[in-house]
């Protein structure tokens, strides 16, 4: 399989996990370390805005092996988030940021305008710029542009697990974008996971699902073995859909 | 995870391989290898009715590992069916037996009336009777109840590649059944086996889709991969569907 | 429009309608007006098989213009479905006579073998049989050949409101089917039954969505519009799905 | 039903009819005639730029009754937009704009920061905006403070007839929305208007799939049907779907 490269740096693992809503750090650690994902999100106010990292999250992940991507969750504009950023790259000794601007508390979708904006500003200031948008196939262009290391469009609301309501944007955002393409928020189930890859997604990154499941280790693991079956169908070459059924055994009537 | 058992025989693997619609037999078998089934179906057309295996095919397959699966395609009917199953004993020294009745040439759907029929007097024969039919659950009890090894219903309608368009329906199945449930027929693409999987079924029957890849060893890996998945993702409790997204990060405003 | 023909009784609307969970007999009554239904299922019970219409239902509904389609709502099997067609014969005076057999409680689906032998049984006893049944082409044939007048394959199980879950199935049965194919059960919205007659369904039957409306008058009216509209748009023929945009408007750039 | 009212305008129809792709002018005229639309999009390349209204369509077309809806298809940004919208307030004599921009020619898919852009210029003109945009609510809640009159999301893209492909975004704009919401683009049946009716949406508009139907007056009409049908079961209250059965008909066992 080809290698996933983003911001210079190369991942095997074309599984990316968020840390929020697990029931406690071991849990979050132990599931981090089955699903073998190579970037993880962080939010901010894990560390308090101190310049040190104090969670016991940090203390346990080797960054060598684990890519860190600090996210702007909790800022409304563009302002702030180059604010948020800034902030960041000193917590965490990275440029990877993963922008998030979404103003409305209720549906947490991401603002289109604000995102570009920030974009424009963080990849001119030497920022990794992953973008979470909606799944607007002219607005990921503008990013691009813009200077986004990828685009990350949703498949659904955040925390949903409604799986690839935006399907049919998503074959057109990865038909034709030049960055990586990566499926944030609303995957709630392997399959959706193993989905989003075989439509050609570069990768995706899955939370709420891993950290709600009654056992969230096993649940990683079952992300990790999706993305991989999910990858290698699309590099295999799947077959079409029929209208008709296509018989897989001979058919000659059997007495005849 | 649980070992899936019919007819006695214990199954590591939940992913059964169809055998029909490959390029070539050496193909075939490194597809087979490849995907760790431990069950795959045999058209009877491939032996010639001959009582002997002649077919390459067999010869290399060790029936150790791996369970044959005869079918019946091509009958017509209960009575057709029945001795097909009894040809196909002979001929493969087995009694499981994969009963298809489809009179219909063109959607090659199956007749449940004689499906039934068959089952009952094959049961009673003592065969191990696996009968492929419509995803109808009061069928699916009386199949069941006349003894019946396991149910097969089908997805979508035979190479479609379309995936689980009955769902509905396979939820009241998996739910109602005391024989293992497995999903056989329109399954294109891992992550729709992967889906049936998290939905609970025991086993899924693959065949067109890994047979027509472009890389048919590939695919089989990737159809192994998804079925372990989405076993996995299952028996770790997958969270449900909300309307309403779901925050994964601390929401506090950035900058309060 | 074609007229809908069934038991040599010509039907101008296409829209069925059922009188169950209504709040009141008096809505019920003032709905199907609405509705403008010609042929309305009435269950036995609701005349606690005394041989005489009492309830107030009956007495008020001008049966010049609507023909009673009495179901065998609660009866297990075939025996049975005979015995209370027999009784319905005599209570309602009509030959019409809606046959449903579904021996499992919580999911009300119907029982192939039952149905079919009762069909049989029926159609011979000079019956206009119309059976409720999964969405199972190679079974509407077989009913289609024991005699039924139509088929009422349903779209999702009764009183879900989940819409056409088989409509892969139902455009199968209705390119193949002889006799009208009525979509029964499932049907929750106007749009869904408008769905239903776009794809070429002669007739749908519609009663939770009714009955268990906000405003049930103005709710049948809804359907009775939608009906008309799938039925006109299905004639009037309905052009493909495309992959890719097809522009409305000239494209050539504005200011060239 | 309450009206619509757009621009000061009020509209007693709710479904809006494209121009463009009929065979003939004379169909066309027929067709919006028999759709009862009052809301008509007319391409500025009908009229060559030239200040009269030569076009036999738009001489025939009673302004009175139906309002014009001239679109700016085939600009590529805001500035492009602002002029033509000028050069259509000349030609149409009306402030109604239509504002399409969507520099991609493959799927014609519009662009959300030059769109707000230019919406917030022509609504401090004095124009009635009518963008049409991505199903993003974000972007919707923008373009009503930027003084947008309504915002038309994208159901699917142009032309596809794919339907409600945007359903999970559409609710939630309906939901929030202080302004009209009208579902553009990717319509393709009369079903799929009635489900944007029943969503909420205070209108649809249909272009290719009128235009294109084997008989487009007739599909016109069906519709005019639907957008009526959707309304109406809109303001009577649709029920809730359930994943369990709910009879229709008193279950009590028939013999007892």
């Amino acid at each position: 399989m080809n290698k996933l490269v983003i911001g210079g740096r190369e991942f095997s693992s074309r599984l990316f996990v968020g840390t929020g809503k697990f029931s406690s750090n071991e849990l979050m650690e132990k599931a981090i370390e089955a699903s073998e994902s190579e970037m993880i999100t962080v939010a901010m106010k894990r560390i308090n805005m101190t310049h040190e990292a104090t969670d016991d999250m940090l203390t346990h992940i080797d960054r060598n092996r684990v890519q860190f991507l600090p996210n702007t969750s909790g800022v409304r504009n563009a302002e702030e988030a180059v604010l948020a950023a800034q902030f960041s790259r000193e917590c965490f000794g990275t440029d990877f940021i993963k922008l998030e601007i979404h103003p409305d508390p209720k549906y947490l979708l991401p603002d289109p305008v604000e995102t570009l904006k920030a974009t424009e500003q963080l990849a001119k200031m030497g920022f990794v710029v992953l973008p979470y948008i909606q799944a607007d196939p002219v607005l990921c262009k503008r990013l691009e542009e813009a200077g986004a290391a990828t685009v990350m469009p949703l498949g659904a609301p955040i925390g949903t697990n409604k799986g690839l309501r935006t399907r049919d944007f998503l074959q057109i955002i990865i038909e034709e974008s030049n960055v990586p393409v990566i499926v944030d928020a609303g995957i709630g189930a392997p399959s959706q996971a193993a989905e989003a890859m075989e439509l050609g997604a570069d990768a995706v990154l899955v939370n709420t699902a891993i950290a709600v499941a009654g056992n969230p280790v096993e649940m990683a693991i079952a992300f990790k073995e999706a993305v991989k079956a999910g990858r290698r169908a699309y590099e295999a070459g799947l077959g079409a859909q029929y209208h008709f059924a296509q018989a897989s055994s001979p058919l000659t009537s059997f007495l005849d």
